[in-house]
């Protein structure tokens, strides 16, 4: 009897704590209300990062405090955050035009006014090499039809760990692996595991879409880093490591980079994985266009000292997109419970896609030459805008796009975009889509070269 | 100068407030704690469902009376029931062996001893009929291996809504179908929408066991509402219709059922119908073992006027499970949310595999033929059991397992499995992993009917 009644006192008192507490919530949303007006009157912007990392320290410190989780009130904060940020928000966050959006654009003046040249995706125009598609008929044939593995099948596991081994001159195993639905899967599983609900992304810019739109998909928040042409996309250190001294729950790296074509100098890749490792943030590193590299590449699987998850694909270099065969890279430990997550949410991969990949891993030929032709497309596009006057370039080093930015005054890439779309059926991704970079366009070299020439010429015909 | 410090006086009492808040939580985090000592002590269970939704009902109030938004505080309950739970459960609640858990065991045994009757695994034993596989083969020669719309291939989206339509005499638009990666994606894709983060999934138990992990890997909280072999797995609607006093967000069905055989008759359906859409609940439900139906069965399609998402699978009645293609129906405007999901996760889905679903709407002959021997094999079991007298077994109406209850004294079906498979080499799932059935096994019929004989054989030796 007497436990009974402290069982209940206890249950009371919970229900009175939680009464209190949200009733402070609802005085909390009435003074975001008031911020709101206040910044709405004033032309201030909706989101300010500084002011939110001072508010995350503040709720970290007293969560310490009183005893409580931090990641517990760091959720709830986040929760806080998203709800006043979408009331002050509605819509009024600058949209661009994604890839994807540009090419349902595309597809519909095609319908209506005839063949555009596509340089919005980032889809090869390599046809899947014979052996590739070979071995996946027979696969079919062989029956391997049914239920696997959600960690991917074991041959494919290990003959793509010598693979990498080989490749980045490491030891890696095949319990270090495991095979996803494309690096886009891939991406959201490594975002799952490192990243808290509330947690912070770091993403450096101009940054694939992907990237801020998974983060955000995950209750995280995009924490966005500026680079410049003018530094050839290096990140200021400076300011990465002010930045670091409240540092973000994963970095995510993007090497040969999408959109610019960036491969990062090794010393300056050791800087990031050391202040990273120093800090305990984890990495992510997606290095779907490895095999596009014209000079000297470093994956991070080359630091085996640092938390990281690599994710990359079968699509890009074996031209194998609609395959949907992508790869995790991490801990015996991480590859376990993102294979719970695949296996709870997805099953598992089709085998007889696995066993057709197998045999890509052996196409070295094929690679070398898709990769020569995609280096020579982008020595001459390069050569065609930087000497046109019109556009400043850092040529490319790896990936398979181009990133300009067009000097011409007044220029604005959304618009640019359309009316190119529209009047010479030329279809590019505004620099807008890759973090407000309204001077730049995106060209991807997924074209023979005599459809490239002729863009480019479409292209200096609109700016002239 | 004057609104600089309007908006820093009310970012401080922001600021204050949210300590403010900390504080009480790091409060309530003490009371729980106490809570759990005195359960602990009392030998009570951790989770008590009226507790919670007593707290739920308290909080959703509260909300209203001070101008929240309810979902919002929910969603903040749920994350600290959530704590909560997992502070005082530690590994606590019953674990079962589900299926997948079994399979894997079973390959260790045969790895060890020797072949194994693999009556745990619902994979049907059927091949993959022929014009399906030459389809699949074609599709891959005619190029059909790149980038495709993430909603899934209109061709196949069209071809589908005319064979649903036709099947269940209704009348559906392709924009009403989005085709997944399985139905287990579909399901991730319904509860993503239907279910807020903390709202609470009606799930009829014996129960698939995929339907609570999702909902708790999506952050909802599973209700778990138990059905009996005495009332032939009818809910009780006096029962049912008192929780729905106070609604959950989302009721899943899964008729015909696993692992129960269980078709509900109409009546019964358009009551549970009924009852939803007077309290505005909507349903997902899971109709994968439509086409093994050996009575007349009404899918969630006929019911035009309740919110529903439906989902199911090539898998099951086209024997592709390794395809991993599956489809949800709804409304328009859910597909168009639930495909940007899936392009944002997967991107889409392989369009070769795709283009031979199209193909498999044909194979009605095939169909029927398996069907039919899941059918004789389902009465044939039925009778070997029901005449041994050692169980109790509903008759399946449909789908490809059986459920019986084991009437010898003192049996524990989680022991028996493990003893049975050890022994017997014979594999099948303890009831307690579709919700603490200890009594009962699923056996699935995806094995020829000599091997069904042996292992019912097996299963008596261990029995008798």
């Amino acid at each position: 009897m007497e436990e009974k009644d402290s069982l209940e006192i206890a249950r009371d008192e919970i229900r009175l704590l939680t009464e209190e507490i949200i009733g402070l919530l609802g005085e909390r949303m009435r003074l975001i209300k008031q911020v709101s007006a206040i910044k709405e009157a004033k032309g201030l912007p909706v989101e300010d990062v500084n002011v939110e990392r001072k508010l995350r320290r503040l709720v970290v410190e007293k969560s310490r405090d009183c005893g409580l989780d931090p990641s517990l009130s760091l959720k709830i904060l986040n929760i806080l955050l998203n709800e006043s940020v979408s009331f002050q928000l509605k819509e009024k966050r600058e949209k661009s035009l994604t890839p994807t959006e540009m090419l349902q654009r595309a597809r519909q003046v095609e319908k209506e006014k005839g063949e555009v040249i596509h340089l919005e995706a980032g889809e090869l125009d390599f046809p899947t090499p014979k052996p590739i598609v070979k071995a996946l008929k027979e696969s079919v044939d062989l029956g391997f039809t049914r239920y696997s593995d959600p960690k991917g099948i074991d041959p494919l596991r290990e003959a793509l760990s010598e693979h990498l081994s080989e490749k980045f001159s490491i030891d890696l195993s095949k319990d270090q692996v495991i095979i996803t639905h494309g690096a886009r899967f891939a991406l959201y599983l490594a975002l799952s595991r490192l990243l808290n609900s509330g947690g912070e992304s770091l993403i450096f810019e101009p940054a694939y879409p992907a990237f801020r739109m998974c983060v955000e998909y995950l209750d995280g928040r995009p924490l966005m880093f500026r680079t410049e042409l003018e530094n050839k996309w290096v990140p200021d250190f400076d300011r990465l490591e002010d930045m670091f001294q409240d540092p973000p729950d994963v970095m995510i790296l993007n090497y040969p980079a999408n959109p610019t074509g960036k491969i990062l100098d090794k010393d300056s890749l050791s800087r990031l994985v050391d202040l990273s490792s120093k800090k305990k943030v984890p990495i992510i590193s997606d290095e779907v266009y490895m095999d596009y590299s014209f000079k000297s590449f470093s994956s991070i699987l080359e630091y085996p000292d640092c938390r990281s998850i690599m994710i990359s694909s079968f699509s890009k270099s074996y031209s194998m997109a609609g395959l949907r065969l992508g790869y995790a890279i991490a801990s015996r430990n991480e590859i376990e419970i993102m294979s719970r997550i695949q296996g709870l949410v997805l099953t598992c991969l089709p085998e007889f896609v696995q066993r057709a990949a197998i045999r890509a891993l052996k196409c070295e030929d094929e690679v070398s030459e898709n990769v020569e032709a995609i280096r020579r497309r982008a020595d001459m596009v390069n050569n065609l805008l930087s000497n046109s006057g019109i556009a400043s370039i850092y040529k490319p080093e790896g990936g398979i796009y181009l990133f300009p930015r067009i000097d011409t005054p007044g220029f604005n890439s959304e618009s640019f975009a359309i009316d190119l779309l529209e009047k010479h059926r030329v279809s590019v991704t505004p620099g807008s889509a890759f973090g407000g970079y309204h001077k730049h366009i995106r060209l991807s070299l997924c074209q023979p070269e005599d459809r490239l020439i002729e863009a480019v010429n479409r292209i200096k015909e609109m700016l002239i």
